[in-house]
């Protein structure tokens, strides 16, 4: 039995590896729920499945909890604790970073769904991996594709390249002159995955895309010239991975995210489903692929390049994108004010190489209140 | 350094594989060339690459032989010779059976780009595989896709199915009514494959698809229910693997026999090369599925029952259908006639139940003069 804890248990991810977990109840022992603020599904949650630790950003009276279940002061006393083998860590944006840290450290696996904590940090995330012997299990359907494509590989030697594929997200057919006018609501209409808001709202920039080259980059240890992208509007490859003997392999099933978050569940072992659905491909009949266009996608082409930079130029992409979707989401900017924001925010930001936590955690302070004040000034 | 023995060097997959040794010259020491008629190709290659052994079915004077070169009396002595690990199986037709045994048995491995042995003895290969130790490498592009996309997996627990990829052949587009009349020229018009003779026509015919059912039925022990078949126009699927999961795998690549020749012969490691053309994905556009039509292809189904049938039938499946394409060939019967001759072979065979090496030749014996004199009577 595997002894798992979930981290933003009422969140899409989390909701999604509860099914995963009663669909095999033998299989887990869920030892502890986190989430931020949805309190009466947590409690609903605590009370299905009896974790001893409960963790939220509101203090409960402790009758209001099922027997044998506490409340965990920190997350870092979750992420630590000796009854947890797994932690499933769903997370939104950059918050995610220090638990991630303290779980690797602890020589944890985290099967990670919260991509932007790799993002803002991947050297120091490896190095605590590496140092703890934790271990990185990615979830996204991106990577945890390549991951399943490179099972029984040599990674480092045979690789020629990594190809992420792109549905292109909500607003890949609409005219690129009515894009700056585009609502929340129409651009969380993902054409292929039901997912959280935030990640939506990445997708239909492509910054999300831009996240999983910089993910990949430091899941896989691949140089960034050997990371591509194409777009692929089925959403049913997930990802390839190209060897360097020319052949080519794919991962490929219906876009539903609880395969992937099953997958690194249970890794190394697959396990039988019969809940997530198939892919037939003669009822799809036909996989497309189409080189990206930069000019509809500036979020992707600015991911890159904050990427390639290095230093505490990925911190901030991540932070400003993070502030700059949540004013959008709120009504406050419109969509291509997001990555106006983000550009200008790398712009005027000066990295430190090699950052440090804290130089990581100040740099994602000073993007957020950077984004913030220029939304004000505005 | 690997010491292979090529049986069929002159032959398509044999000339491709000396291609593979020519790029890596510090890998492979050809111990050994075998080649049916083509005389001066195999002294040419036996120039070149100063073999030990040379086998042909003529009989050659000593001093025409490079030094060091001895004429092999049987295939036998090549195939269970000591400074052999690796033999490249690209005979044509059932001839090749009793030098598979016989490799087998001896414990070597070999890599199978002669199907038709597969075929016809599947259940006695198997077999002799496990007493002797040796081990069958798919070459043929579908297995080989099938053993990549499973290498780090569990094959026997986690598969919910294979699937296969057919081109649909020469013929694919040519109206039914058309067909009869079709000459060997136009037949022997594979749309991307270019291949040996024989196989292009059963590609047309598409008995190749229902001898690759058989053929990864045994290879990967997989029940007849699970091996599906999809046309796929653009070959750059090779074949698919569902898992139980819902996940799936492909492997892709350009249509080109050096890419699963070279990952046999260098299996379980990959070698970087530069001369197999890559997929480009964009370059492609998009890659298409559709069902199989069986009013199109009824030689695939003939093979499927034959194959499900067992005992002497796929022998006899086999033997009949290389009886056949010969003729064919040889412009001495129609293309559909193909098809109605393996049809009425089987149909009047006497099949044995758990053959023994003796009844199968038999079997194929008697398939052969069956089609002949079927074809003489006609």
């Amino acid at each position: 039995m595997k002894r798992i804890a979930i981290l933003g248990s009422t969140g899409s991810i989390g909701r999604q590896t509860l099914d995963v977990v009663r669909a095999f109840p033998d299989e887990f022992d869920v030892v502890a729920l986190s989430a931020w603020s949805n309190r009466d599904l947590l409690l609903a949650q605590a009370k299905e499945f009896n974790p001893t630790l409960l963790s939220s950003k509101e203090q409960w009276p402790a009758e209001s909890l099922p027997p044998g279940t506490h409340i965990a002061e920190t997350l870092e006393e979750i992420v630590t604790n000796p009854d947890v083998d797994l932690i499933i860590q769903g997370m939104v944006g950059n918050i995610g970073l220090l638990p991630t840290l303290q779980a690797l450290g602890a020589g944890k696996q985290v099967a990670m769904a919260n991509k932007e904590p790799i993002v803002m940090a991947g050297e120091l995330l490896m190095q605590a991996a590496t140092r703890g012997g934790g271990q990185l299990l990615p979830v996204d359907s991106e990577p945890s594709a390549i991951w399943q494509c490179l099972q029984g590989e040599e990674t480092q030697r045979t690789v020629r390249r990594l190809i992420i594929t792109a549905s292109g997200g909500a607003l890949r057919d609409l005219p690129l002159d009515e894009i700056a006018k585009v609502t929340p609501a129409r651009a969380l209409k993902h054409p292929t995955w039901d997912m959280g808001k935030k990640i939506t709202i990445d997708c239909a920039t492509l910054m999300n895309k831009g996240f999983e080259v910089i993910e990949s980059h430091w899941l896989f240890d691949m140089p960034w010239d050997q990371v591509d992208v194409v777009i692929h509007h089925q959403s049913i490859i997930h990802s390839m991975v190209e060897f360097t003997d020319g052949s080519m392999k794919a991962q490929m099933g219906a876009p539903d995210m609880r395969l992937p978050i099953q997958y690194a569940m249970f890794y190394p072992k697959r396990m039988a489903s019969e809940e997530i659905p198939r892919f037939d491909p003669i009822a799809i009949g036909s996989l497309t692929f189409e080189e990206m266009n930069p000019d509809r996608y500036p979020c992707f082409v600015t991911a890159l390049e904050a990427g390639h930079a290095g230093g505490t130029y990925p911190t901030v992409l991540s932070a400003s994108d993070e502030t700059a979707v949540d004013l959008f989401l709120k009504g406050r900017i419109g969509f291509t004010d997001i990555h106006r924001l983000v550009a200008s925010t790398l712009e005027r930001h000066e990295s430190k190489e090699r950052p440090t936590l804290e130089d990581i955690l100040s740099a994602d302070e000073w993007a957020r209140q950077a984004v913030l004040s220029a939304t004000e000034n505005s």
